[in-house]
């Protein structure tokens, strides 16, 4: 007998790593207060005001548990991608999504594919449920559609896991390259496709919704455009079969009321969605500009921040320090390389970027 | 090859059960919107009016995540309980905490032990988890510690799972009955004792914290006398080398900002608590009256709510329907005998609770 409780294997092995080191820590560490918080890619736009009213309003029922079938809001989100809430699960953001979808569908030593330098929550949650993983590099700062394929045929995996459009880079696979991917794709292999910044993507360019094949699974998000990362909602959607075991699975209390309340309130509120997505599209334009006056290079993004490629990694970790020790601005570095020569900055408003613009001249113009 | 993404055995052999039906549920299938919840616990006197204001502020800023290390609330709650914020971890409520702590100490078919008719959502995480659940039955609807300790030796068990005070009967095991149990239960086993109701124990009764006991973890929540059922937060306490591995599988920013705030200012307003508390067991005594009235026997309640022996099943089954259909009142009746005789109600405001004397009166007229 052991002489106290013991973890399972799986989680014993698991390293006491954690996704992203949040800019509170880095605050604490620091001992002083961070003036700009662009690496989270939080929108700094906030959400809708009428958003903020519904939760005021909920908070006076704030002691009632929510509807664990979130039947309000799945009918709500239903309307707007056209499919009928069967195919819809609420979870707490797309992190909580990408956990379930794991454990329902990879167990233990099988192989779940996704790029090398992709989203650090999505390795967490493999690794945290004993999945292996095969990555598959970047081709010039963009997913290869062909090549995940390619690797989930080789290695028979279970699962791909995809962000379009993509972070860290803010790159866009068009609707063609997907829909191809998506042919390809093996029978018995589940394909999550993170579309956390869906609402960003040019109109058109993302792939018609599906809701009948089995193999696919789409996740979205309102802690992005819909300016509600405090609150923790986003959905799944695709095949009922494929959706609807997760519901033996979740925590069906995990949703609550004045995150249902917040999340119905912003999807009625379409135009606000996109009189941000415009003023987030300017924004990129406007850190493309910068980048350029300072001599590197900005991915096109579809998302609410923009990569900036300054040429090798030591460059991009120096200014991420330099930024933030000396101009309490908070952003991020890929940790992967080649990715890690990217410096990856959230759009903030005009004033945000006007700050973080004199902050980064600063920067550059001191490493020399 | 499967012609679709299969689940894993564990998930694919679950049932396509939830642990509750919802009151939510309820109101959909009669069309009608219930006058009272008296099922699910929640606390009808409301969070403080401090907590409220401190979630208005929070909303100003729920564009942005809640801190992943939840630093403030665990320090806030470790001056409450006198442990340092290394032996905390916050989850989305106990439901939450629950699944986690199986997920880490109890492999696919290894040993849990609960009562028999225990709180159906720790069932729900075991068989989710592919644990192999031992039921020890109730004495005089009771807990019987001595016989989960019994049964955790003899099967081996990696956990025992204990509410205390007790959810559905609202018994109490005091603190010399709990730590002779602690005394017994073998180096290598956990117990995760529930206290949700922790706070509407009599001063006293339940055990001294120990903080270096890694065979230990005790949960709270925000979600009862607190009033915050809405809001998602709790929080497990025990030896660090028990508590921290948790941050290698929990969803790192699954706390929401207002979540952390609104539990923050909660726990800064005790008195609110405190007097919280004393209305509940007002309300208790009054539903012993009731029951007294009408030739039933209330059990002690140490919770907000009050298990009504009404003699057998058939009965509690009767009554909770009628409730429900002729007077919109929701309850919950036990699905397991021998609990299955006991009405469970929840103890309401002064007028909610008229409200419910005048109902079951009537009911239990009409049965005769």
């Amino acid at each position: 007998m052991a002489d106290s409780p013991t973890q399972t294997p799986i989680v014993a092995a698991l390293p006491a790593s954690v996704p992203f080191v949040p800019p509170e820590a880095l605050e604490r560490q620091a001992g002083v207060k961070l003036r700009l918080r662009l690496g989270a890619n939080e929108s700094l736009f906030g959400p809708s005001p009428a958003v903020v009213r519904a939760m005021a309003a909920a908070s006076a029922e704030i002691q009632l548990y929510g509807d664990p079938d979130c039947w309000d809001l799945r009918e709500r989100i239903g309307r707007l991608i056209g499919l009928d809430s069967s195919h819809i699960v609420i979870g707490g953001g797309i992190d909580d999504l990408l956990g379930l979808f794991v454990r329902a569908y990879v167990a233990p030593g099988e192989i779940a594919v996704i790029s090398a330098g992709g989203y650090p929550t999505m390795i967490y949650q493999l690794d945290g449920y004993g999945a292996r993983i095969r990555r598959v590099p970047y081709q010039a700062f963009r997913n290869d559609a062909d090549a995940l394929v390619d690797a989930a045929m080789e290695a028979r995996a279970r699962l791909v896991y995809l962000a379009n459009p993509d972070n860290p880079t803010g790159s866009l696979l068009d609707a063609d390259t997907l829909g191809r991917m998506i042919r390809r794709l093996p029978a018995d292999c589940l394909l999550l496709l993170d579309e956390a910044y869906a609402e960003l993507a040019p109109a058109g360019s993302l792939p018609l919704i599906d809701g009948e094949d089995p193999r696919i699974v789409r996740l979205r998000t309102f802690s992005k455009v819909y300016g509600l990362a405090g609150m923790r909602v986003g959905y799944a959607f695709g095949a009922p079969a494929t959706i609807r075991p997760i519901d033996r699975i979740r925590n069906h209390f995990a949703i609550g009321r004045l995150a249902q309340a917040a999340a119905i309130a912003a999807l009625e509120d379409q135009d606000y969605v996109a009189d941000t997505a415009r003023l987030i599209q300017e924004g990129c334009r406007d850190y493309a500009d910068l980048a350029e006056s300072l001599g590197f290079r900005a991915l096109p993004s579809a998302t609410n921040f923009v990569a900036i490629d300054v040429g090798d990694a030591a460059r991009a970790r120096s200014i991420l320090t330099r930024l933030q020790h000396d101009h309490g601005v908070f952003i991020r570095v890929p940790g992967t390389a080649p990715l890690d020569r990217l410096v990856r900055v959230t759009v903030g408003r005009k004033d945000d970027r006007a700050l973080f613009a004199e902050a980064l001249r600063a920067v550059v113009r001191h490493l020399g």
